[in-house]
């Protein structure tokens, strides 16, 4: 039976993990779950953000679902660095999954795209890049003070999240993978990222491939959200991309998230893309939505498709019957999309 | 008199030139222009991209205007580095500044905003970051290979940049500058861009300010770009926030751009950020507005705030008179700006 690691952490973390939890249970029953009291409130009451001895024990587990972590309080870096990178590093999961889709029911933003026209995936390195924490600081402080932000690719990291993002594909209806770098600019890297593509596209000649610039892309993301089926791309344009994505399709209120370790070495990582928004932390009104939809990532993960494909299913039935100014309530949309997973 | 560099360039350039030009001699009569053959075609012929004489020969002018330069028949990185960067580089036009207006009578592709809501100018850096062109590859084409590109930013180079954008803020109505990098994961470059940040603004208390990270800072200029006035970033976040920031105001076609050297120790160079478009070159329908928009931040920069003015006037009427779907000439519409500019 599944062993799942619950990370729930700050803000409105616990409240929209709970409801994750439900529909867990609803749709996979006699999954196990073991909380873990890790974030901002962990960081303020004990000094510490993830020791050894959690490492280990999540290590031991089949997937960790994560809430939110952090607060306003906590200097840059030290939750970011000290636990969620360390996690996305330390068990090497280095495929970043973010889903996309206008849902019917709910409005996006843009005036010309339609509910049901924007289904789209960003497959985001998740160990390399700019985020390798390589660079450093001469003379700080000094009128001659140089920092240095160093980012590290190899050939294979990406190799194999460009051939997870064409496995994807040819999962998918449109069979379409995009490249998105910044080749006539950052020509090392980008060299190296073009050259894995093609080897890669090559071994799949059943998907359509494109190339874009991130310039490019991220304004395409604005004008043409249709024109994505998989996009792959590095760490850092995946952190941007994801969330332009997630914009035109209404707001990360509703995006998900999974950092995955597609070999099963290690624990892969599933939780919404929004923060703990202290704002309305404890109020029972944070959209669950997100927690929800990082569940079905992870059913799928762990080799339960069909328990995955049902809660999805469960999101589209609550949104498309969702009355736009209507508040919601937190607890409540748990319990209707537990009944819809398993009706 | 105002002695300007002309680089008509590729595909579109030479004809969106031709009606920035007809604008500046009508606003200002007696500019002198000298022509130079810089871009693809160049290179295609002579295997020349910019040669030390003609950089020479640019360095002696007030301004360049540039029309596109490029096709896709170059490979990536050699026009880009050996042209368009090298000037930004060995001119030291450390303010790229993209200002970004939803013009009245034009739409965007936001359902929520409507014309007149936006204005706002990103001051990218220009010099430093990711565009210094450090980075290197070993073991190249092999499963060993790595590649790197660093990021290199100076407090001389970034308090520079901040220091323009607080100076231009101080000018506009809303006098606020909002600092966009990522100090959660690129903690060297990050501290020192927010160190620099505070100690200018701690010199501007008139000036409101914010910082946000890059993601959330892509979110919002698609979800609320109305918040935004003076926006200052690194080159690399430059280069994608101003490519959202022209999506979310009716695309490239109307965005204009000035690499400049405050100092006025070189020349600056002005150019639309639209490309040489060669799908749509030598058939005289190309929208001539980014040229003209970037020929009036030329006119200001060379101290003729009026006929800048004149000129940003022009294409608010111009604009506003447009009916949608009604193709354009695109001398006619210089003849109507270059009209509009004296009236
Ligand atoms: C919190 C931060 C380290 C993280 C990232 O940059 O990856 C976040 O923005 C995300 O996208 O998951
Ligand atoms: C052509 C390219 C080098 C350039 C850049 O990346 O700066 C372009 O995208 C721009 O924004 O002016």
């Amino acid at each position: 039976m599944a062993r799942i690691a619950v990370v729930a952490g700050d803000g409105i973390g616990p409240e929209v993990v709970t409801e994750a939890r439900k529909v867990i249970d609803a749709v996979l029953p006699g999954a196990e779950a073991t909380e873990y009291d890790l974030g901002a409130a962990r960081w303020h009451r004990t000094g510490e953000v993830l020791p050894d001895s959690v490492l280990a024990e999540l290590a031991g587990h089949d997937a960790i679902l994560l809430g939110a972590v952090g607060d306003p309080t906590v200097p840059p870096g030290v939750l970011e660095r000290g636990l969620l990178l360390k996690l996305r590093f330390d068990f090497d999961q280095y495929v970043n999954l973010r889903p996309s889709r206008l849902w019917p029911g709910t409005t996006g933003p843009l005036a010309n795209v339609k509910p049901g026209e924007v289904d789209l995936v960003v497959v985001r390195e998740g160990t390399e890049g700019l985020y390798a924490g390589a660079g450093g600081t001469l003379h700080r402080g000094t009128p001659a003070e140089v920092a240095t932000e160093e980012s590290l690719n190899t050939r294979h990291g990406v190799e194999r999240v460009i051939r997870d993002a064409f496995t994807r594909a040819t999962r998918r209806e449109r069979r379409k993978v995009t490249l998105v770098h910044k080749t006539n600019v950052l020509t090392h890297a980008g060299s190296l990222w073009a050259r894995a593509f093609e080897a890669v596209a090559a071994e799949h000649p059943d998907v359509t491939t494109e190339y874009q610039h991130v310039d490019a892309a991220a304004m395409f993301l604005v004008t043409q959200p249709q024109r994505y089926d998989v996009v792959v791309t590095d760490n850092l344009f995946g952190d941007i991309l994801t969330d332009i994505a997630a914009a035109v399709t209404g707001g990360i209120g509703l995006a998900a998230s999974g950092s995955i370790n597609p070999d099963g070495a290690y624990p892969s990582m599933f939780e919404p893309v929004h923060g703990s928004a202290p704002d309305i932390a404890g109020k029972g009104v944070a959209d669950p939505v997100a927690a929800v939809l990082s569940a079905a990532l992870l059913l799928d993960q762990l080799g339960h498709p069909d328990a995955a494909a049902r809660v999805t299913a469960a999101v589209a039935t609550e949104l498309a019957g969702r009355t736009p100014g209507v508040p919601l309530r937190t607890a409540e949309v748990g319990d209707r999309l537990a009944g819809y997973a398993v009706a």
